[in-house]
């Protein structure tokens, strides 16, 4: 492909750009929001690729169909909505026999319970590589759908939990023994937890915008960023790193699905942060401020520098 | 695999059967109806695979991009509803062009428009093979779902337009010319007409069953026969076959996306008949009737015999 996936994507919104009245927020967005009846509904889906998401060798179904149905539950969740239902298509090679797929089936059950949504539906096809793609619906309250368009400059940039533990977890899987902490960071990979009640409460104290880190801080941040028309600027040494990560996997590993998000004021960001870790035992990190314009990271020693969102150290874009 | 794809699909949902009261048709007909709010949600899924649906040297991606949605509208209408959003989950190859995405994205906003359904929001990935899945959800008026599970001994069973002329069209469409009747068989392959209107027609004529033939008369007849629990008798004579079409192609052929259902008695299809001509310009044909249990069909001669489901002669699994 010749272009980045943004790029990509912008072209396509382009071409669809004919929504009517009925659609609250369209393609662009960690979900869409449409008008349904009385209510607002909220719609996302995600494919998960053989050889691209995941290896059969390396994952097992079960926690497959899991990460399957947890990575939609984060995008519903980061529009401060509740999950409801979800649907599958599901492609299968001719290397998966049906014991396979029932542990897979059975992984989206535990999810699903989990996070209390019914899977209601789905189809099979064959293939030449597995994929699983799932949408998933939720219910917002009219109007309270949180975008990433909200953040003003002077808001504090918050994130849920600690960043890098996925990517740290998929360096450190084919190693023959793990330290605690790798194998925390390897189970992060394989069974991500979606942030939903953490959304809610974060919801309730006013976040200006919020998306999910699935494709690493730096790249998530700066949609964020382009979105809300601000720049922003990072305290590396502030951003919650998972012990087994490094420091340009905090910054630019994919698929934590921890929460990133914008809070007005300090206050707001300290009952925020008390509440999450009374309710949830998880924490919230301050890591910098909205700006009017500019991506700017600043290290230890105060020096500033441009944030990379492209390039080696920069997040995860699936046509890189 | 080792499985037929009912017998799979079967077993799947015995691991998902864990749905609650706010799910009104869950996995097994050609839509899930769930409570949404104060009203019923419609939610169906499909799947088209490079080398198992199409193949990018036959197929332009704008009737590609039509036929994803198309395909997704007709489960939809096929449940006596009104389609309203879709979401897209794509996965592209390296052999892609941004060109070509941006046709398929035509493609399925011009699909769209035809039906009055918003394209909502989607997701990108790389994979080794081209795969567009397609979610898409309707509206339906609370308790006037039509099922699969409805028909009753004694009904008529009724077929609108004709079938065999999308298989027809697969198999002539790497001639070098083609007849009219051709031409039309293949317009039928690569951009599929979805029956929303005359669903809504067959659904206020108080249709018991219905169900889109997406995957040959013979075994979706078989598949609406064991959801409701009886058998049928089809006239093979009577079944309209597209001019294009072999009778075989007529029974079994896959992807023709006309409505399959069964109405009350004779005096019924005669207005239903009147109602979708006057309307749409669209024939119905009385095919057979429900019975109590076997799928027989009788030829010309008045010969009865066994309806295969399965082997050479029945509809597409996509595992065989």
């Amino acid at each position: 492909m010749d272009v980045t996936e943004d790029q990509l994507l912008a072209t396509i919104h382009r071409v669809l750009s004919g929504a009517g009245p009925e659609v609250i927020v369209g393609p662009g967005d960690d979900a869409a929001v449409v008008r349904s009846g009385s209510g607002e509904l909220v719609m996302t889906t995600d494919a998960m690729v053989e050889g691209v998401h995941f290896r059969t060798d390396l994952t097992t179904p079960r926690d497959l169909g899991y990460k399957a149905i947890a990575v939609n539950v984060s995008d519903v969740a980061a529009m401060g909505a509740s999950p409801r239902f979800a649907v599958c298509a599901l492609t299968l090679s001719s290397a998966i026999d049906a014991a396979w797929v029932v542990e897979l089936a059975g992984g989206m059950r535990e999810c699903c319970e989990e996070f209390a949504l019914s899977l209601v539906g789905g189809n099979l096809s064959a293939g030449g590589e597995v994929s699983i793609v799932v949408t998933v619906t939720g219910e917002v309250v009219p109007g309270r759908a949180v975008r990433r368009n909200g953040a003003r400059p002077g808001d504090r940039l918050v994130v849920t939990g600690s960043l890098g533990g996925s990517a740290a977890g998929l360096r450190v899987a084919s190693q023959r023994s793990w330290s605690d902490d790798e194998r925390d960071a390897i189970r992060r990979f394989m069974r991500p937890t979606p942030r939903v009640g953490e959304a809610g409460v974060l919801a309730s104290h006013g976040v200006t915008s919020m998306i999910d880190v699935s494709d690493g801080l730096a790249l998530d941040l700066s949609r964020l960023c382009r979105a809300s028309g601000t720049g922003a600027r990072i305290e590396l040494a502030r951003i919650p790193r998972h012990p087994a990560a490094t420091p340009a996997e905090a910054l630019a590993g994919g698929e934590d699905y921890e929460l990133l998000a914008t809070l007005p004021d300090l206050e707001t960001f300290e009952d925020a942060r008390s509440e999450l870790r009374n309710a949830f035992g998880v924490s919230l990190g301050d890591i910098g401020a909205i700006i009017d314009e500019g991506l700017v990271a600043v290290d230890e020693n105060g020096t500033e520098r441009p944030l990379m969102t492209e390039g080696a150290n920069a997040g995860w874009d699936h046509f890189r």
